[in-house]
């Protein structure tokens, strides 16, 4: 697996059980995954060589970011390494305008959309946007995202004039315009397929976001209809199909008030939306994009509780967090800790928790306590 | 973690959520263990300055299985390391002899035993036995055991006469002979405790051998009435708090005719009959062994599922089990593999499988026909 961050750490935890060999590329020992990694080799994924050194004797590749070159995937494909997922599914993941064309393509609905050259054709594509007879708006706010490189709210702007829309072009890089959705609650409808087509859908789930970061996952979503639900995950086998995606696939939607879905983002990697799987599916996400790369039969994705929450652990002020462990696991001897090992940083990811049960109520408030005791933003 | 094999595996897949760092003593870099944990030293176990080296650093000292000599255990507490199980707990669970003794002090119902020196002394141990009257019965067949270094069956002995008795005494280790007892079947009773006292039970499973190895556990044991179950579980604390376990403790008893349970053997870290709990428990022994180790508040032992069921996957002849992944895996999308990196020998126990749900006969069929499937004795 290239990149050690704590989807490849939690990746290595769910291939244990498989008896695999698992080798990791990682930028430095340190990283969440080289912790707990037996075979690591430290290295710039950027750096060809360094690739190609890493994937000899690898019986498949894959990946815990997007971030690996293009070419590069194409060379180790070259070189005989199965690349998995491959070079032409992963560049949708990886590049914004490549995803959005092929989504058109394939009449998969998006939010409105196209590349903008600068701050004056910002405002012509919000101008574009404007209900005819409409004489009071200007079509703004506008959504801005440079098509590659971003994540967690970074890269995304939303502008509301065309002078605010000057900062996403000083990147150098494309600039993808899109409408401001008035969604009524994001969704993601997460899939695993296998090279030989085998595929899965999980349950579709609710993702609550915090300052364009993810704060809380319910599964499955609360309310939705089972028709909503089925046109969600047959988006998601979709595109899955389409795309040539093998292993886990996360569409993230915005569900309309008229009762549409339309695609957010895609990734192609075990996914924060899929994190409550660990302890609420059969088999999880990480144990079935193992199974789907090395192109084993697909385990069940079926919930085995009613509803699980997952509450993302953001640092706090506390460096240490393991001094809280304390007082949530006394409190709720049910709650699921996954720690990343990374240093506390305020506001960056270091963990999460699950919780499950029959009360959506009480697992919500749970897993909301325990985030936020962790935190430090929550002290009883 | 002193000691390399599958139980180091699960424990260390355990405890990558709770972001602890992850030590590993194993004999060589091919051991189950050592495959998948970054910090690994090599070295033996048996040698105290290897001890020391590796304890350096470590916050506490836990263990595979039984073997480190108990001086070296006192040697590394005497250097202020934390030792859990501490010697004094261990040795009960090192030589069957302390243990026994231990035992009786307790008044905890036992198989009648005592150490014996010589063939001789068997048969008079046999004819101690014998009720009064009884001019038919010369006592035998009676079990031998060497009190120390003995498991899945080996250093077991089941003799019918004073000539059989001659080779339990050829190693030079004393050898403590038992009553042959009559059981309707064997159950384990396992439970956690931790430094500060706190304890959970699991509830009592069935165990199954075949040829002196475990086949099959059924969690919970099927029919057991709630009386012995309880007094079961009770027991277990019991002999945790008197022989101060840290972590976790496997009872393992017989189930007699007349509604007793009568200990058969201690193990002091997680055990082949908690396996069960990684699928089936809301919390898994290896979670709560690493939990109680760290003196953290204890999880949740309930079951998940009506019914677990777990088999052992023994070598067969084939060395390739991961070929035989495809069936199992596409046959029942539910099966959960846990294989430990092992080379296939013949009976040689390589890995497990849990099944579960609301269908006893299902579920036991559903895990027979993996181990079976995986081993190579089922072929369809």
């Amino acid at each position: 697996m290239v990149g050690g961050g704590q989807l490849a750490r939690m990746t290595h935890e769910a291939g244990i059980p498989l008896g695999i060999r698992f080798k990791l590329l990682s930028d430095t020992p340190q990283d969440s995954a080289a912790q707990v990694v037996s075979d690591v080799v430290i290295g710039d994924y950027r750096d060809l060589d360094t690739l190609r050194d890493f994937a000899r004797g690898c019986d498949v590749i894959t990946f815990d970011h997007e971030h690996v070159p293009t070419e590069h995937l194409r060379a180790l494909e070259a070189d005989g390494i199965p690349v998995r997922p491959g070079p032409d599914a992963l560049v949708n993941a990886q590049d914004k305008g490549v995803m959005r064309a092929k989504l058109d393509e394939l009449g998969v609905p998006c939010p409105r959309h196209r590349i903008v050259k600068d701050p004056a054709d910002v405002a012509a594509f919000a101008a574009e946007g404007v209900a005819a007879g409409d004489t009071e708006s200007d079509g703004f706010p506008v959504v801005l995202k440079t098509v590659r490189g971003g994540y967690d709210g970074k890269g995304v702007w939303v502008v509301r004039s065309p002078e605010q829309a000057a900062e996403p072009f000083r990147a150098g890089v494309p600039v993808l315009a899109e409408e401001m959705v008035g969604f009524v609650r994001e969704l993601a409808a997460n899939v695993v397929r296998s090279p030989h087509g085998q595929a899965v859908a999980y349950p579709v789930v609710e993702s609550r976001q915090v300052d364009g970061v993810c704060d809380t996952v319910i599964a499955p979503a609360p309310g939705l209809s089972e028709d909503l639900a089925g046109r969600a995950q047959e988006l998601a086998l979709r595109v899955a199909k389409e795309l040539g995606v093998v292993g886990h696939l996360a569409v993230e939607l915005f569900e309309t008030p008229d009762g549409r879905v339309l695609v957010n983002e895609l990734a192609m990697r075990p996914h924060n939306s899929g994190h409550w799987s660990q302890d609420g599916a059969i088999t999880s996400q990480f144990a079935n994009h193992v199974r789907a790369v090395l192109d084993l039969p697909l385990g069940d994705p079926r919930p085995r509780a009613k509803w699980t929450v997952m509450a993302n652990v953001l640092g706090g002020d506390y460096p240490d967090m393991y001094a809280a462990y304390l007082h949530c696991m006394a409190r709720d001897p049910q709650l699921k800790i996954h720690m990343y090992g990374k240093d506390v940083k305020p506001g960056r990811k270091v963990g999460h928790v699950n919780t499950y049960g029959d009360d959506l109520d009480d697992v919500l408030e749970r897993a909301r306590h325990a985030a936020g005791y962790l935190r430090g933003t929550i002290t009883e």
